[in-house]
């Protein structure tokens, strides 16, 4: 998820290596592709490789550092110029952090700002330094035509929008760089496919821009502080893709970097985003803020036991001593809620994060991002927190006491039994464990819980990415109907404990992967709640 | 919508011609298209047209009656058997009709009746008169490999998954036969297109296939009983397709025959029942629900005041005296309150339903149907009636009292408007008049209203054909958050009356359309309550 700082813990991804299922796109999208993992050990000339546990397999990466900045001359052999496009979330932090790294290597790579002619974003990247004086500022096209690397960090929308003329303005031999894989995913929707002759890569930082330029600076002080990335290797015409991009991960100040390839990448992402970690807990907390109160619970009461016990205490729990934690903790007829809910909820959340993986794979999410992209004249985006859920959300946030926040059994289990069926769906796909647990725990316990937490589901929805808020205003009513029409009325039915998903739950392999993950969390904190933090959001 | 019987009406239609934007589907299907109608006046060398003024165009018709049968042999010419392939509302229906109208007409054709093999329809069809012992009824590729004129009345997802195999079993200079235009929105979807050397026609029942039977058999007594039917000549290599097209439409019993062509019936038929046919209703019943609890009211008040409001007393207004005379009906502050529903319901309904149609229009939504198809081993298809609405329904329509439904003028306003938003799409969109009254009034307020008025709107969720379900499922929550989100929250925070809104739909063009609608409703009613009416939706 773009805007997000999932910034707190480390990711060690397998190589996953998903096949492109361009035949799948272009003729069959609509059958599910049934994609599988493979181990894809990647190798370095220049950085040094290190095998790392992660549940039941062993994947590959790069830790970053300081200490190597001196081999980044090595890396960015034959680089003259890097032209970073766009002014955004990601590309002042990148920009910053790779001149800053070049100049400590003594590297002759000069790095450029490409914008919009007019864009008002010329003041900003002057005000930092860069300056069409010197070279390293200018209009988008003519940067794009003098670099060696282009780092293309304008939105989703302008990317889809713009990739023709961008591909064609780029010189030859020169390489195509991005952190997302959007573009790969818009342009399988419609059949096209980047130019073969040139080298595409992907350096993901799993953290929002602002975040990636605070780490690294703390970084200066404390070498190993920074944002994980994720990298890929899409295509490889120099046979020189993969150091240039692990180079690229070590100049922005990453930690570590693990290897995904683009359509993993944007599958896993654009799937989270729509999933646990904004849509369905969007909508699990409005059918339960609803359910609670037809048991008869005030609606402080009712907003307490769901909004807040999920981000103010469960996620808590997850992102302290892992999700198995939630359910260990309860005792009695709490544990028995917590199974009963848990057991109901599971494969309806499941069903509709099955559809979204399919809505995903399939590229028919990004056409409804795109196509939405394209009403939003005619029909601005309106805000969604000016319900009832959500001014009553905030009356109880001012009034809020974070010692009395309680642990709901029944919200648990509900909120506990999407992200397990998100992980089981991401699992089945295909992906590294390195990517589930990134997409579908940490970052929702880790990040985006804390932030509603702090301001409510529905203002991150209204102030996050136009991809994110797509697809959670699409999806977070769809989990509310599903969860309403056949988890609850199953409890109310008196449906049993489905002992075997509770231990097929107990003994999931992903504790283990979760456990991995918060053992190499850096010590340095990202504040969520700096004054600059609803900023941060909006800008993505 | 495939499951209805949108029968009570007759549908003049213009000639729309949609140009097939194979191009947009297959290399820019994330834009919208913006296709407007065009009048396309089509000829018969052997049934008289009439042109009929219809709103401020003029449309071409054909008539149909038993005193045309013996036209049928023309329009038949070279034609010496026909399949009819498949079994289920459809396929007995037109076939029996057809066998009947041809014998009458003293045609020496066999209709034939092509089942998968093992079928249990076989002994359906042998029940009727239809026996493989003749050659009248087989194993559906041998029936299409003998068959002149194949009709293809087979499900939705059925075509998709065969229609490989059926175009290759078809003979030479064969003509294809569809009632639906779903298939051609699957091959765009896909890039495929029929095969160009066979003439492709659909003839479109505007009702469920038992009443086109019903209403033939009355029409042996009443000459002009019948359903009508749409009916579109897509490919015509032939020359004589459209007088086949027509004889189809004589022969199974339409008094009237209008055409469109394939991709404006399918956009129209599965936008419609996303909107105001089913998904639309659903969402505004779920939302002003809670809405009027949230105000005070018990939960029967509740129930009363915006289910039983939309399907016991507003529709029935529509339905006798046109969309305009339920505000005209209104008096006073009742009046106010329903300008002022009407005002803010008005863009958010039409924004989820111009997203509606761009998801149908770019092949999203097919594909979304055909994914749905492919997980439903894995996740079966709930029943949605069980929550607390429906059971509150059910105890409601036990002690209704019809002569006491009250007109709630806020939920008149928010289904008017939706109704209006739905109707602006389909006419921006450029969908002759025809089809928009069809698809947004009068299939709604005579026969899908009515009926989920006997049974409950999450009845007919759950007992309509499987593209209706999977599109209501998706857009029903869609319209829940976004009225309750932006709509009631304006009217809450005390947002004016939309004048122009409000003169747009009081000098709107399509009253003057509906009332002609309703002028040549035919006489003879279809029954929706007969004991047979369960089974039938299910059917489809």
């Amino acid at each position: 998820m773009k805007f997000t700082a999932a910034a707190t813990a480390l990711f060690l991804a397998s190589a996953s290596a998903f096949s492109p299922h361009n035949a799948f796109v272009n003729k069959n999208m609509v059958s599910t592709p049934t994609s599988s993992a493979m181990q894809m050990a990647f190798e370095s000339k220049i950085f040094e490789t290190t095998e790392v546990n992660f549940a039941d397999t062993t994947e590959t990466i790069v830790k970053g550092g300081r200490d190597l900045f001196p081999l980044l001359p090595k890396a960015f052999e034959g680089i003259k110029q890097v032209g970073v496009i766009g002014w955004g979330s990601q590309a002042p932090a990148q920009a910053q952090n790779m001149m800053d790294s070049l100049a400590v290597a003594g590297a002759d790579i000069k790095v450029s700002i490409g914008l919009r002619e007019g864009s008002s974003s010329f003041e900003e990247a002057k005000a930092v330094g860069f300056s069409e004086e010197d070279g390293t500022l200018g209009e988008m096209y003519d940067i794009i035509g003098k670099s060696d690397l282009v780092m293309l960090l304008i939105s989703d929308a302008a990317q889809a929008k713009l990739y023709k003329e961008i591909f064609a303005a780029m010189k030859p031999g020169a390489t195509l760089g991005l952190s997302h894989g959007f573009l790969l995913g818009y342009l399988e929707s419609i059949g096209e496919s980047f130019p073969a002759d040139m080298d595409v890569i992907a350096v993901c930082p799993k953290g929002m821009g602002p975040s990636v330029r605070r780490l690294y600076e703390q970084g200066k002080e404390v070498n190993g502080a920074g944002i994980n990335s994720s990298f890929a290797v899409h295509q490889d015409v120099s046979g020189k893709a993969t150091d240039l991009a692990l180079g690229w991960g070590v100049a922005v100040g990453s930690p570590f970097m693990f290897e995904t390839s683009l359509r993993s990448e944007y599958c896993s992402d654009i799937y989270g985003e729509r999933g646990i970690l904004l849509g369905a807990v969007h909508g699990i907390v409005e059918s339960l803020y609803r359910r609670y109160q037809r048991q008869g619970m005030s609606k402080e009461e009712a907003f307490l036991q769901s909004s807040e016990s999920i981000t103010g205490n469960i996620v808590k729990i997850i992102s302290t001593q892992g999700i198995k934690a939630v359910y260990e903790g309860l005792e009695g007829e709490d544990k028995k809620i917590f199974e009963t809910a848990y057991s109901a909820s599971y494969k309806p959340a499941k069903e509709i994060l099955q559809e979204i993986y399919d809505e995903v794979s399939s590229g028919n999410e990004i056409r409804t991002v795109i196509m939405h992209g394209d009403r939003i004249d005619k029909y601005p985006v309106g805000k969604i927190d000016g319900t009832d859920t959500w001014i009553l959300g905030e009356k109880v946030r001012a009034e809020r006491d974070e010692d009395k926040i309680p642990l709901n059994p029944f919200t648990a289990g509900v909120y506990v039994a999407t992200m397990m069926a998100q992980i089981d769906v991401l699992l089945e796909e295909g992906h590294p464990y390195s990517e589930v647990v990134n997409e579908s725990v940490i970052e929702a316990v880790d990040s985006l819980c804390p932030y509603m937490h702090y301001k409510g589901v529905a203002f991150m929805v209204d102030n996050c990415s136009f991809t994110a808020k797509t697809g959670s205003r699409k999806w977070a009513p769809r989990f509310d109907y599903i969860l309403d029409q056949l988890a609850y009325t199953a409890v109310d039915n008196g449906a049993a404990v489905n002992e075997d998903l509770i231990a097929d739950f107990e003994s999931h392999k992903v504790h283990q992967a979760v456990e991995e993950c918060c053992k190499l969390r850096p010590s340095v904190d990202i504040s969520l709640f700096a004054e600059t933090s609803t900023k941060e959001i909006v800008i993505e």
